[in-house]
C-alpha cells in the first residue's frame, strides 16, 4: 500500500507551482523581488507545505527556508529559490523547490525508502541584494558586515531595513551541520534551447560555468550638443559604442565553443538629449567553464581598451568586479541523474554545463552537488514568457525523485 | 551729470552675477532646476532689482519675470533665463538677464537716451518641464492642456503641482502686447570655443540652428546572459551600439561644415548585468541651420536603420520627436551689435550661427530679434566648470548696452 504514497503526483506538482505563480503574478509570470510582499508570502506558503509533509520548517535570519526531517538515516538536501527577477518567469526557482518538496513527501513517508530528503529555499539567488546571499550564508560565507552593506539594486533599500520590515531581523541564520547531508541536488529550467531543440527531457549538469564581470569606464568631456564642433568632441558614449562593437567583432576568434559575453547595462553621464556625455560606463560579463579561455579573453578585452585609450579621444579603464571559478558537479550525482533519466525519461538526457549560476555552485564548495535541467520553451528565461511544457515538468519531477532515491540508497 | 549714470558699471554687473551664483551654488556653478527653491529665490531677487531700477516687475503664471517701463517712446525687450541645467554653470542664462537689467538701469534713467529697455527672464529655457515654455507662453504658443501634461523630466512631478507649490497657480500668464517692442535682444555665453580660439570678444549671431530629435527603438529578445548561445542571441543593446558607430562613420560625408549630431541618452531594457537586453532606445539629435542638410541626414539615418532591421537580428524604428526650423536673426539687429562691437570691443567680433537653442528663436517668430555671444573658457558649457573671463563679461555688457541704445535711437 506504500506504493500509492511512493509515487510522484504530477498534478500535485503542477498545482503547487501554479499556487506559487498566483502569489505575485505578472502576466503569465511573476514579480517577486527578494523580501517583497509576494516573496515573503511564498516563503510562508512553503513553510506550511513543509510542515504538512512532516518536516520541521523554519525561515532563518536571511530568508532561507529549511525543512528538516527527524527520519533516521542518510539525508539528502534538495531545493532552489522562490524570489524572481523583476517581472520574470514562474519556474525559475520554484521548480526546484517544489520538486524537492515532492521528493520529501514521496520518499520520507515511504517505509521502504532509505533516509530522507530535506528541503531548502535559498534566499536572493537572483541577486537583488548581493550574490547568492542565502546559500553562501548557509555554507558560512557571509559576514554580518556584508549584510550591513547590502542594498537592493533597484530601490537602494538596505538589507537590514528590508529584514526588519519583513520581521526577520535578529533571527539566527541557519548554518550547515557538517556531515548531515550526503549532498545537494537541485533542479532548474535550462534557460536555453539545447534540450528543446534536441527533443530531450533532462539535462545532466556537468559543471556550472564561472562568471567574470567587468566595469568599463569611459572618460571624455561633457559639453553642449549644439555648440561643440564634431572635430573637438570627446564623446564618452560614442567611445563606449565603438568598444562594444569591437569586442563583438574580435571575441569570436579567441572564445571557446560555449563562451558567452554580454553588455547588460550602459549608462551615459549625464544622459540628457542636448549634452555630449562626458562619462559612460558599461557592465560586461564573460562566462565559460574553462579558466584558460577566460584568461585569454580578459587579455584581449584589456588590450582593446588600452588601444582605444591610446587612440583617444576618450580614455577607457577596465576593472574586474567579479571572478567566478567554475563548479564541477559530483560524478556520482551525474550518474544517479543519468540512471533516473533512463528509468523515467526513456534516456532522453544530455550531459551539459550550466551557463547560468545556481546555488548548487555554492553548496558544491562544502558537499557533493548535482543539478538537473528540464527544457525551456524557446530557450526563454528571465522574462515573464518563460515556460516549460507540463509533461516536461512532470517528467522532471519523476527523474529528480528517482535520483534522490538512488543517491539515498547508494 | 547724466554721464555717470549713463555708463555701464562693470563691477555692478559682476556683483549681480555673483549674487545669482550664490543662490543655489554648486562648486563654482549652480544647481537651479526650474521651480526649485533657488530658482524661485533668483526670480524674486530679480523682481526686487527691477523695482529698484524703476521698472514694474511681475512674476507671471508660468514663472516668467517681466520688468516693464512707463518711460514714453520706443521700447526694446531684452533678457534670457535664470534656471539652470542640473549641476551646471553660473552664466548660462543669468548673463543675459543681468545685461538686460544693466541696460534698463543705464538707458531708462538717461534723459538723453531715446526710449526704454524692458527686461524678461523666461522660465524653463533649459527644458526641465518642456520646450521653451516661458517664451512660448509669452508669444501665445502654450495651451493650458500643454501645461496640464508637462512633467519634470527628472522627478516626474507635474508642472501644475510645481506651480502650486511655488505659489504661481492661478496667476495670469503675461502675453506680448502687439507693437509694444521694436524687437528682442539677448546676450549669452557662446558655449563653444570659436570666440576664445580666435581671440574675439563678441559673436554676432546670424541664425539659431534648428534641432531635429529622434527616438531610435531597437527590439530584440530578452534572455539569460549565461544560457543563451551567441549564435541565437538578438541583443538589442549591441544592435544599438552598431548603429551608433555606423552613424558616426557615415554622417560626415553628408553633413554640412557646421552640422553636429549627438546620442545623448541610451537605455537598455532591463539593464541588468546577467540579462541580454531585449529592447534598447537612444535619443539622437541633429542640428544645422540648413534644412536641406537636415533632410539629407534624416534620409541617411532612416536608410541605415532600415538596413540594420533588414540584416537583423534586431529591428530598429526611427521616430522624429522634435522638428526645429532655424531662426534668422534680424539684419538690423546684427548691424547694431556689429557697430557696438566696433565702438566698445575694438571690432573683435565674428558673425556666427548659434548651435544652441535660445529664447530669441521663439521671440523671433513675432518680432525682430538679435543675439550676441561672449566667449566661453575652453568652450565648456552645461557643466559646473563653465566660465568666462571677467573682462569679457564686462565688455559684453558694454556692447549689449550700446547696441540697445543704437536700436532704440534708430
Amino acid at each position: 500500500m506504500a506504493d500509492n504514497l511512493s509515487r510522484v503526483d504530477g498534478s500535485r506538482v503542477l498545482a503547487d507551482l501554479n499556487a506559487l505563480r498566483a502569489i505575485g503574478a505578472y502576466k503569465t509570470g511573476v514579480h517577486k523581488p527578494t523580501f517583497s510582499e509576494p516573496h515573503m508570502r511564498s516563503l510562508h506558503w512553503l513553510a506550511q507545505r513543509l510542515a504538512e509533509a512532516g518536516l520541521a520548517a523554519e525561515i532563518d535570519g536571511i530568508g532561507n527556508v529549511l525543512g528538516t526531517s527527524t527520519k533516521p538515516g542518510r539525508k539528502l538536501l534538495a531545493g532552489s529559490h522562490l524570489e524572481s527577477q523583476n517581472y520574470a518567469g514562474w519556474l525559475d526557482g520554484p521548480l526546484g523547490v517544489v520538486y524537492a518538496l515532492e521528493a520529501a513527501r514521496v520518499i520520507n513517508a515511504d517505509p521502504n525508502a532509505t533516509g530522507a530528503v530535506e528541503v531548502a529555499s535559498w534566499c536572493d539567488e537572483e541577486g537583488h541584494f548581493g550574490s547568492f546571499l542565502g546559500s553562501r550564508s548557509y555554507v558560512g560565507g557571509v559576514t554580518e558586515a556584508e549584510i550591513d552593506a547590502a542594498r537592493d539594486r533597484s530601490s537602494g533599500k538596505t538589507m537590514r531595513d528590508a529584514l526588519r520590515e519583513v520581521g526577520l531581523a535578529g533571527r539566527p541564520r541557519a548554518r550547515c551541520e557538517p556531515g548531515r547531508h550526503i549532498g545537494y541536488l537541485e533542479a532548474h529550467i535550462e534557460q536555453g534551447e539545447t534540450l528543446e531543440s534536441g527533443g530531450l527531457a533532462i539535462g545532466i549538469v556537468t559543471s556550472i560555468v564561472g562568471i567574470w564581470q567587468y566595469r568599463l569606464s569611459f572618460t571624455g568631456e561633457q559639453n553642449h550638443a549644439g555648440t561643440t564642433r564634431m572635430a573637438v568632441r570627446r564623446d564618452a558614449g560614442l567611445a563606449l559604442a565603438r568598444l562594444c562593437v569591437e569586442i563583438d567583432d574580435r571575441f569570436p576568434a579567441v572564445a571557446g565553443p560555449r563562451t558567452v559575453w554580454t553588455t547588460g547595462r550602459i549608462t551615459l553621464d549625464p544622459g540628457a538629449p542636448s549634452i555630449i556625455p562626458g562619462a559612460a560606463e558599461m557592465l560586461f560579463q564573460i562566462r565559460d567553464d574553462d579558466p584558460g579561455v577566460i584568461a585569454r579573453l580578459e587579455q584581449l578585452l584589456r588590450s582593446l581598451a588600452a588601444d582605444a585609450s591610446a587612440r583617444g579621444p576618450c580614455s577607457v579603464s577596465v576593472e574586474r568586479i567579479r571572478t567566478g571559478a567554475p563548479a564541477i558537479m559530483d560524478p556520482s550525482f551525474q550518474e544517479a541523474i543519468a540512471a533516473a533519466s533512463a528509468a523515467c525519461a526513456g534516456g532522453r538526457s544530455l550531459r551539459m554545463p550550466s551557463g547560468a549560476g545556481h546555488d548548487a555552485q555554492i553548496l558544491a564548495t562544502i558537499m557533493p552537488a548535482g543539478m538537473l535541467f528540464v527544457p525551456s520553451i524557446g530557450g526563454i528565461s528571465h522574462h515573464w514568457t518563460e515556460n516549460t511544457e507540463d509533461t516536461d515538468i512532470v517528467t522532471g519531477a519523476e527523474v529528480l525523485v528517482d535520483a534522490c532515491r538512488r543517491l539515498l540508497a547508494s
